[in-house]
């Protein structure tokens, strides 16, 4: 086991009826900004029960946070922060949202190009806001870690940033406000933990038992319960599960002390700057690819994953280790991620495209152990065809 | 699931010579007591370390914290914070001492009777001193979690408490610290995160799919690593492993949600504060036996935890449920825990004394239901003769 720094301070109020707790956990005179994305929130009474727990204080409203918020998006909403003299900001949204507002509550209190803050993935922040949030779209963990996306178009960039001043103070899990998304959304919900949990997984062998079977029921709970989530929009139980996955899949505690992964991310969010994909969606596509070139490395712990996630204990350890990627394949396609470029009308014209913009973003040793260099990833993205 | 608030503000610094961090985490210009119980410390480099890390710190140390700690004993350390104006409080040792340093913290502040904290659980803390921790003895868990239990011989009473304000600020991990501790306490650090589990497992369905295989992880963690940190002591690996596993055993997460027992414990701190018996030693005799008494209640979980913690598929319900009990009995007497009365010199004797000190603690609704009432520990302890 690797030596780690662990913390987490952010408070989850985890349930039916807990938006109601906002009342008790912002200051009774904050000056709040609530910011969220296409008005979902009206729809679902979201909007109403935070108007409710927000009673008598000063509310601005932010609203128009995309998917893959954009970098001039939120500092409009930053400089509006600044100029309504906010106190306090709250998210009401999915991981974009609240993704969005760690920037927002950063870039408010920033002196200079805040473009500055993504360049240097955050190390620069030195204050920000403060902030909570109300989840409504499980899926990207946002809820509970310091860490954030944040999207260019205009120079077609999609980067990660993180500053333990970026925790949410609390995060309000309501699985009822799950119940009206659209199934596109609940299938992200599935993958996106998913692959979360597999890039702090699947690596090598640091004898970090604990983390390993943490790692696994995670990954055992999605499987069981993200396909019931799918099909019954209304079960509580599994809505609440696919929630709390979603939420443990990615704030810190299984990566504690492991190597970590991440390439499946960062050529995923090449996909979506360029092409518009999902951000799950380019996990489904690149994962099985990325475990499949990299088989090598990662031998160890697709024997591993292959027997303990999927059952898997017949045939050679190079049939296990396909079979395991397949059941990994199969699992994104049941519950509706196709896992080929070709499915989203991509060829292998893209190729040279994607890994340019890899190149530009210095995305050029990636993976646990710094090898998975341009001519690495191209393999993948020709394996992902 | 049900309702939940989790939050756990504690740092964890994790790994070899973790315990130079202190210098970073704690204040410069603090005033520290360092507490720690009889010297152990100073025999195994942990409290070089700590005085090279606290640099030139103003540092009191209050010695003499016993295993169970005494509040009298408590109560002198807070006396002697309060007179050397201490900011700051380093525990350095076990369950005990950070167990005592959080009574200390509180009752430093504390105006009037410092026994009124142990009456009231600690709902009347307003206040406490800030404190860190280096765990020597990797067992109760206190080292990441706001709750405590204070002995008083002279009235043989060992009570718990518990408040917001007594998180660790910081807590060192260092599991080479573990190294040159007495095999008893290695036993005891295996049983005791193993029982916290089960109390918080082991009750009945609530469809918290992913917090019941985060139990199993922790179970099937300590059942595959507790023997081997047993056998090799000085195996980094499997120290650190079981240092974890204490940790996560009962820092709040896997309790999220879930229905909670804790009868085994209650049941048990009544036998340490009559007999002496290791807080573990009596978790591993009234564990076996509550759950036989109360099987019927917890029938659903019994049979999912004597297959997935055991693999237990073969035979009717009764036997398998039998099956996992008895597979917990031999993995405590393999791990050198006995799992009877009779193994500590106690017959039927003292179960007259055991229930009366109960009833006058006020532990007659004890478990998941409130329905372990005098006469259920009195078949619980008969069954555990």
């Amino acid at each position: 086991m690797k030596n780690f720094s662990f913390k987490n301070p952010t408070q989850i109020l985890f349930g039916e009826g807990q938006i109601a707790e906002i009342a008790n956990v912002i200051p009774a005179d904050a000056r709040v900004m609530l910011i969220y994305g296409g008005g979902s929130i009206k729809g679902n009474g979201v909007y109403g029960q935070i108007q409710t727990a927000l009673g008598d204080r000063i509310v601005t409203e932010f609203a128009g946070v995309e998917a893959n918020p954009e970098f001039t998006t939120l500092c409009r909403a930053a400089d509006k922060a600044r100029e309504h003299n906010v106190t306090y900001l709250l998210a009401a949204g999915g991981g974009s949202v609240i993704d969005g507002t760690k920037f927002i509550a950063a870039a408010a209190c920033f002196e200079g190009d805040p473009w500055e803050i993504m360049l240097k993935g955050g190390r620069n922040i030195e204050q920000a806001l403060p902030f909570g949030s109300v989840l409504t779209l499980p899926a990207t963990g946002s809820e509970m870690n310091s860490g954030s996306v944040v999207n260019r178009s205009e120079i077609k960039a999609k980067l990660p940033f993180g500053s333990p001043l970026c925790y949410p103070q609390f995060s309000v899990l309501d699985p009822t406000t799950t119940y009206t998304l659209p199934t596109r959304q609940i299938i992200n919900g599935v993958v996106d933990p998913f692959v979360h949990v597999v890039e702090q997984y699947l690596t090598y062998p640091v004898g970090a038992d604990l983390q390993d079977r943490m790692a696994e029921a995670v990954l055992s709970s999605l499987i069981a319960t993200g396909p019931k989530a799918l099909e019954f929009r209304d079960n509580y139980e599994y809505r609440a599960n696919l929630m709390w996955c979603a939420t443990m899949a990615l704030n810190g505690l299984i990566g504690c002390g492991v190597p970590q992964d991440w390439s499946t991310h960062m050529i995923g969010h090449e996909l979506t700057a360029l092409y518009g994909l999902d951000h799950a969606q380019t996990l489904a596509v690149v994962l099985p690819a990325n475990l499949r070139i990299r088989k090598a490395d990662k031998r160890e712990k697709l024997l591993q994953y292959a027997e303990r996630v999927w059952g898997i204990t017949t045939g050679t350890e190079d049939e296990r280790i396909e079979q395991g990627i397949v059941a990994t394949e199969q699992f994104f396609q049941k519950v509706g991620a196709p896992t080929r470029l070709r499915d989203y009308q991509l060829g292998d014209e893209v190729i040279g495209t994607i890994i340019k913009q890899l190149e530009s973003h210095q995305m050029v040793k990636l993976g646990e152990k710094r090898d998975v260099t341009p001519e690495v990833s191209t393999a993948i993205l020709r394996a992902a065809l």
